[in-house]
Formats: structure tokens, sequence, C-alpha cells
């Protein structure tokens, strides 16, 4: 027998995750859940440290209120990856047979319903994350066909709301994700001339991502590619790059992130070759005051949309509006979302700030032909709101 | 109104977006399809070119037998991305209100099964990809509860069936994918060395996947970031990086893949620092043994499950067993998976090679506590099979 415990680096103490279980099996008690199954990589992550690439193949945890600790269950050759990488005990983490992957005979939530079974845990009310992306109609099928004696209920993003007031661990991890981003951005300004091709600016962004501050810590992949819509394309947000040069008299907004321990920091900029027009300025001009307003705002026992009217009506003098929400919560998260998928910065959100709650304030406004992204990530202190990074915000000019 | 269309610039010919679509109608046709919901974001870029990191939130394209071409519906910011990247008329392009993003009052799917209503393609009988990844059971029960009108019926992988054969430009892409990859693995091989962080590793890799050729063609992002378990890491194939060093007496598992417009070759090998174990150099000669008899198999005619077979009988006369699937469908797609969820080389998989079929050879072993990947990305010939790559197989040992 190998000893997968001397390999452990987990990126939190046992207590840590103990208390994750915990403030979890509270909400699921409120919520009146015998049985919590996680499908959300974060979610996994952050309730047991499970840690690899293998969400593209059915996973879960599932958290149990008679039993102490959660069961893992993933593809067998991810099994090892478990035990390496989470604090789970070896027998808490159960690998199915590979004739479950990507069969039309047989779904893995087939095999994972029999495991619950196994270990009393598919029985009263089971929580589901319907909404959650790698659960897909067909795992749900799947479990309902074979728990026909449980019920399953939505418990879409319980654990996302468990997650949303970070521990002092994870704004340490988010601060150097912070560190990782404005690298980011600073290679990215200094690489952008005309001429030079969106991929390779892409290449020193990357290199920035990873290496972290090339000495203490590194940087991991993120939930989100670097985007640098440019030109048409910042009407738009999610637009990645191609081998194009970028050309004078074009903006490209960079949304980049920066990633620790797959805790993220992202940040927005826009950057303009040669002389911006003057709606572009104008802009820039009016969303900074945005900015400004809005995080001055922030503090604790304020809620998401008193946030989001501070902001609307900042730039309505201007004659700007946005439709689309101006923020959400952040922290561990994988592809393809770092956003939590819990608090919106919009109209009708009344969740209450309260400390070491973590978002990314996104005041992107995309019109007809151009846009304008430049975004904070911030953390709510004691009495109001700091931002992760410190890099310029006003419109990037070069040439 | 802004022009669109001379913005566009399309990875392949309209007339090969509209083959696809007649080779996806028939299919449908095929199965007593009226309407097809493609959810999946590689079948939507095959149908019509969309192309953003935008799966996070809801979309899909439909095909309708009685419609030349098909809708797409994604978020509202994201509508103007569509029109940039996809073949189709600004009009069949819809996005939807913010908010429908990630509401708990409101789901995405309300939005578009109006919109299919209003286009009268929400009726008859309705294919939805139940088993992909963007495809949630909270999507899934939304579209159920809006369409009571229409019969759902599951037509998971439809589309990426109909990807299985490649165009002759659709293997240009993967042959430039192939070059990347190549350059990818021997950064690779050059930067890893004892006391070599993992994450400039993967820096100097990121590197030469993005830059393409650094000329002619650039490097796309890829569906998998690159996974290299080093150490007790490679008994698991799906471990990523950290900021640990490279030490020496440990191998490390490099599996990597070069993207160009999506199109994917993935490409695995083995590294050892310092003298290699016994067991990890036999392993890496019955692996080569069997890589070579299985390629050397493989021609149009001949099954998937003949494949597995050759390969299994070459390596039990050495007393090894895979337990896992050896290969797998390639092509065009986006995260978290670059396998295309149809063929897979296994027992009782009859589908029949023919030419311009693309896979992912992998013949992965991890054991408990150690493991060794060599694979290859081939083409089926006219009369044979092809590898994309040209690498040395061998165990790579460095020191």
């Amino acid at each position: 027998m190998t000893d997968f415990s001397q390999h452990k680096d987990l990126p939190f103490e046992v207590s840590e995750y103990r208390r994750r279980i915990e403030n979890t099996k509270a909400s699921m008690a409120e919520r009146g859940l015998d049985v919590l199954l996680a499908a959300d990589p974060a979610n996994m992550n952050y309730l047991t440290g499970y840690d690899g690439w293998s969400f593209y193949t059915p996973q879960i945890v599932a958290v149990s209120l008679e039993h102490e600790d959660p069961v893992c269950i993933v593809r067998g050759i991810d099994a090892n990856g478990g035990k390496v990488t989470a604090f789970l005990d070896d027998d808490d983490i159960v690998g199915y047979p590979d004739t479950y992957v990507q069969s039309t005979e047989r779904h893995a939530m087939d095999f994972m319903a029999d495991e619950l079974k196994r270990r009393g845990m598919a029985k009263g009310r089971i929580g589901v994350e319907m909404d959650a992306y790698y659960y897909t109609a067909a795992s749900h099928a799947a479990l309902a066909r074979n728990l026909s004696d449980a019920e399953l209920v939505d418990a879409t993003s319980l654990v996302n709301w468990v997650r949303l007031v970070k521990s002092e661990a994870e704004i340490a991890y988010m601060r150097r994700a912070a560190e990782i981003c404005e690298r980011m951005m600073q290679r990215a300004y200094d690489v952008i001339e005309p001429g030079v091709r969106q991929c390779d600016a892409v290449a020193a962004i990357y290199d920035a991502q990873v290496r972290g501050d090339g000495k203490t810590f590194g940087g991991d992949y993120t939930s989100i590619v670097p985007m640098l819509p440019t030109g048409i394309g910042t009407s738009t947000p999610h637009l990645t790059w191609n081998d194009k040069p970028f050309v004078t008299g074009e903006a490209t907004i960079l949304e980049l992130a920066g990633a620790h321990r797959h805790y993220h920091c992202p940040m927005a900029r826009t950057l303009h070759l040669g002389k911006p027009p003057e709606k572009l300025a104008k802009a820039s001009e009016v969303v900074l005051e945005g900015v400004a307003k809005t995080l001055d705002f922030i503090k604790p026992g304020v809620t998401c949309e008193e946030i989001e009217q501070v902001w609307r009506e900042t730039i309505a003098r201007h004659g700007f509006k946005k439709e689309s929400r101006m923020g959400y919560s952040v922290g561990v998260n994988y592809p393809p979302d770092w956003g939590e998928h819990t608090l919106s910065i919009r109209p009708g959100d009344k969740t209450v700030m309260r400390p070491n709650m973590t978002m990314h304030l996104m005041p992107g406004l995309w019109k007809d032909d151009w846009g304008i992204e430049i975004s904070e990530c911030f953390r709510v202190t004691e009495t109001g709101a700091e931002t992760f990074c410190n890099f310029p915000r006003p419109l990037l000019v070069k040439g």
C-alpha cells in the first residue's frame, strides 16, 4: 500500500476544511437536507482540497449529516489524484471503473448512486447542484433513476454561499493572485504595440501569470483565459486572442486574472493605441468616477442593489447606462468561470456586505461597436472596501 | 447599424458550415428529430463559427429541419461576439437580457424557449444534449417546463458524431496544432531540470503553445491546460503544476496539446531526471512496442475494439494490463475536454475506421505509485494511420 499522506501538500489546515464542512452541514440542516452532492469542482476543492483537471468526467463530493467526513467519488484513474490532494482518508476517495466513461450503456452516476447506498448516504432529502456546469441533465436523470427512495432537491450554490466570506488564509492567497495580476497587466501594457501579434502579447501575459513572483510563489491556471477583445471586438467582452497584429487607432480591453492555488483576482483595463476618440476618453472618465464613488460607498451593512444604485446614478448623470450586472463574488474557482454564482451587484440583490466578502466590480460598458472595461477586485473591510490590485485605472494610451 | 460582416474572419468557407449543417440535419432526420439544440461550445462553433469564452452562461445553437440556417442564442453582451465570429446573419444571433444571468428567479432557458417559439422551432421532437457539460440539469428542467408541447429527446453527441471525419481544411489546422505541440514538448524537454520550478517550465510550455510558429500562425488556448504530474503524481493523469521544483530521481508525465483555431493535437511523453528505475525503463519499452504495433494495425475498416485488442495482447505478453480506454477521437474543442465524446478505443466499441478520422492514442499506464504516458495523435489515411507529431517516443532521460 502506497502511503499517500506523506505527499499531501494541502493549501489549508485540516481544521479549516473541517470548519467549511461544518458550515456546509449547518446550511444543509437549515434547508432540511440529509445529504449534499457537490459536483462543482470549486466546491469539491473547497470542502476537501481535491484538485485535478478531472472534471471532464463526472465526479462528486458527498456530504452527509450522519457522517463526519465527506466521500469523494471520481474516475478510477483520478483516485490517486484525490489521495495526493484531498485531506480525506484514502478510504473516502473512491474511483469508478473506466467502462463508465462516456458510455452510452451506463452512466458514472449509476456507480455513484450504488456507492452512496453502500455508505448509507442514499436516503432522505439529497441536495444536488442542478445548475452546476458539470452536473449535466444526464447526470441528474441517472441519479434520479437510481435513487428512487430518496428525494432529490435543488441545492444549487449552497456551498457557493458558504464560500462567500473568506478566511484570512484565503485572503492571503487572493493577495498573491493580485500581485500576479498586476504583473500580468504590466506585461500586457509593456508588450502591446502596433504590429505586435495578439498571440505574442498573450505569451507575455501567460508568462507573468504562471511564474508568479518568480521566487516565493507561482501562479495557477485561471478559470478563464486572458481575454483581450480588440477593435470592433471591444463591443463584446468574451473574445479571446488570435494571431493578427494590434492596430493603431484601436482599443483593446484586457480582462486578466491572477490565480494562486485556484484563488483568483481579476482585473480589467482598457488600452488604446494612438490618440483615443473623444467618446472613449469621456467614457473612461465616467467609469473612473463611477468606480471611485461605488468603492467609496461600499462597507459592511450595505446591499448589492444599493451599491449598484450608486454606480447607476453616477453614470446616468453623464448620460450612460449599463444593462448588465456590475459585479459578482470571486474566490476559489475552476473553468469556465471565476465568478462564485452567489451575489450579483445589480437591482434586486439584497445581499448585505460583510467583512472579507470578495468581489469583482465589473463596470464594463459594451456599445454597438466599441466598449470599455476598468474593473477592480476588492475585499470588504471592517469599515469600507479595499482593492486587491494597485494599478493605474485611467484609459491606458500608447503611441 | 454596425456592419459586422466586414469584420468576420471565419476559419472555414461558408460552404463548409453549410455542409456540416446539412450533415447534421440528415442525422436529425434519421433519428426523427425536428429540431436540435446544441449547447456544447464545440458543436456551436462547428456549426456556425461562434467563438468566445461565453459558455459559462447558457447558450445554444438551434438547428431546425424547417429552417435553412440555425439560430444562435447567447447572453446579450455576447451577441456582438456572435456577429463577429459566426457566419450567420445578424438576425439569427439573439442575446438574452442580463437579468437571466445566474438568477434564482428565472433561467436563461426560459428566454430561449420563448425565442424558439417565436421562430416556430418549439414543436415536434426536439433533440437536446443531455450529457453536454454546459447543459445542466436546471437548463433541462427549465426547457421542459417551457416546451410542454414538444417532446424532448436525448441527442447527446449527435453533432459530435457528425464531426468524426475531418475535412482537409480541418486536417490542415490539426497539422498546425501538431507543429505547436512538437515545439511545446521540445521546450518542456529543454527547460525541465532538477531545481527548476514546475510553474517556470509551464511558462516555457505556454510560450510555445501561444506563439505558434512565431510567424505565419499563432496558437490557441487548449481545452485542457498543460498537465505535468511528477513523482508520486505520475500514478494519476490529471494533476497540474505547482511551484515546487523538479527533483532528480523522479519522472514527470507531460501531457500537452497544441491548438489552432480550437483544433487540437495532443501528445504525451514521459521524462525522467537521472537514471530511470528498471520498471519504468521496461514499461517504456513495452508501451513503445504496443504503440508501434497498434499504429501499424490501424487502417480503414478495422474497429476500435480490434485496435484495442492488438494493444492489449501486445502488452499482456510482457505482463502489463491497462484498465482505462486507450484512445478517443479529437478535433475542435473547448474546455474542459479535447476528446470528442464519440468513439473510444476499448472493448465493445465497434466503430469502424474511416479515412480522416483523428484520434488520440493514449496508452497511459497509471500504477500504485508510478506511471507512464507515451501517446500519439493520428489520422486514419486511405491505407493506414499517420501520426501528426514527429517527436522521439522513448522515455526521455536527462541528467
